[in-house]
């Protein structure tokens, strides 16, 4: 019976959620890795940023972005979202019955297991940096790991602006990177997933002797490996249609997300947040 | 008795509210002009920016914001906010009872006033550019003006960077101002309530030929003149104490803040704003 449950849990869809278009580029590695899986998507656009707010409005908007993807009968909640990863990971593992897996433990995890002289540079939101998360999570895995973390507030508008090979996006990443490359970093964990749309960018500023993680990619073999462990993987054979939901539809937001997915946005659904979230106001998720 | 009722309506507060702090240099013009008016200002850091959000969702954002400070009961609300002035003053004009200025109409104004040769150069976030409405009330006051609008998603984050008098800053000015300065502007409306700590760096990159105008300055003249024509200003010779209230008070708020002001910030409460919707969820300016 238990083999029957799961067999059945198995075919049931991932939850993947993230403050707006960035967690596409986890979308993408997972559609690679796992073409079986069916994928549902919430962007909070509506809300989006959340890498310049507060650690317990993070918490409330990450606690309500899992309670609309819950409605689907997930098996598996991915955080594509640094931000809200490093600052609402504890708080989720609390309070949902489903396994949760957040960018931040694969991204250090990859770090450590990368790096020759344990000199980790780890590049993200203020919100990410402040939170002191990857650093944390470095130390766990290696205590004697020296971390030289930079707040990078400006990468994501210049990303969403478009200048991905300009003189502006690389004097800003000169600047950003100065006191990482000071402290002789060996690898650099690009804590942001928007960031990998400038890997070619940082890597002409840091040199090709710095390796780079890209803690998305990380994620999607982890959830691959999680899946496979548990018994959870999706065999059937038919690749599925993702499904993705935001709070917003503005502007260019087709173009911008298909930049990051790799591909068009297939089913593409605006989801009146407030009313969701009022008509779930009773909810236990959802502080009183 | 009419006198009566307008000496009180008098004493009673004004309203403002933006998408964050940048409304913030529209009050301390106001505290210049009206000291004897008590000022009640909403700042929506739990949903900033709104100037990459999609004009549906603006309205909705501008239409709860002015239910909040109407629990004060204000004689006048302010949309301290271009881009929800661009976008959401008209159903704000339709929905409330009390007067309602934006600060897109009195910087419009004050452009046709300024320029010589009838070019006015506008920026703005891409939302307030895509609206068209600075253009718009430029038109309706000068059909012959030509203007040249320029979106500048990137300055707003390059001013909260605190980047005011950096090399990285002047660069993407000059990107930015390159179409409007080909096109022979006279005149510029920083129409962004944020734009004005840029002045300098504009006005170089410009040289001085340009006039430009700060749409927050024009409008809290637009106020006192209103108050003085509808006989609601106040007269009363003590100055009264600022209320400030946000959403969110993420990391480093009171000190942008009080670069905005240019003052500290006295009184500032943070607002459990999902809550305070919820609990309004039948008002009538909210949409069912």
């Amino acid at each position: 019976v238990q083999d029957e449950n799961k067999s059945t849990a198995a075919k049931l869809p991932i939850g993947i959620f993230d403050s707006g278009v960035g967690g596409l580029t986890v979308v993408k590695q997972l559609k690679k890795l796992l073409p079986n899986e069916a994928l549902i998507y919430f962007g909070d656009t509506a809300r989006i940023p959340y890498g310049t707010k507060s650690p317990r409005l993070i918490q409330q908007y990450a606690l309500e972005d899992a309670l609309f993807l819950l409605q689907f009968d997930i098996k598996l909640l991915v955080i594509a979202c640094n931000t809200a990863s490093a600052l609402a990971l504890d708080v989720l593992l609390e309070n949902l019955k489903i396994p949760v897996l957040g960018v931040v433990t694969p991204g250090a995890e990859a770090a450590v297991k990368e790096t020759l002289e344990g000199k980790i540079g780890v590049l993200g939101t203020s919100a990410t940096i402040n939170s002191d998360m990857y650093a944390k999570e470095i130390t766990k895995r290696n205590p004697n790991a020296r971390i030289s973390s930079q707040p990078c507030p400006l990468l994501v508008p210049l990303i969403e602006e478009g200048w991905i090979n300009d003189e502006i996006t690389a004097l800003t990443l000169k600047k950003y990177l100065k006191q990482p490359l000071e402290d002789k970093v060996d690898t650099i964990i690009m804590g942001c997933t928007h960031y990998p749309l400038l890997e070619t960018a940082i890597q002409k500023v840091t040199g090709g002797g710095v390796r780079l993680i890209d803690s998305g990619k990380e994620t999607a073999r982890k959830v691959k490996e999680l899946l496979k462990k548990s018994g959870l993987l999706n065999i059937e054979s038919k690749a599925k249609e993702s499904q993705f939901y935001v709070s917003d539809i503005p502007d260019k937001f087709e173009e911008i997300g298909s930049l990051f997915l790799g591909e068009k946005l297939s089913f593409l659904e605006r989801v009146d947040f407030d009313r969701f979230l009022i008509s779930n106001k009773d909810h236990p998720f959802l502080k009183k």
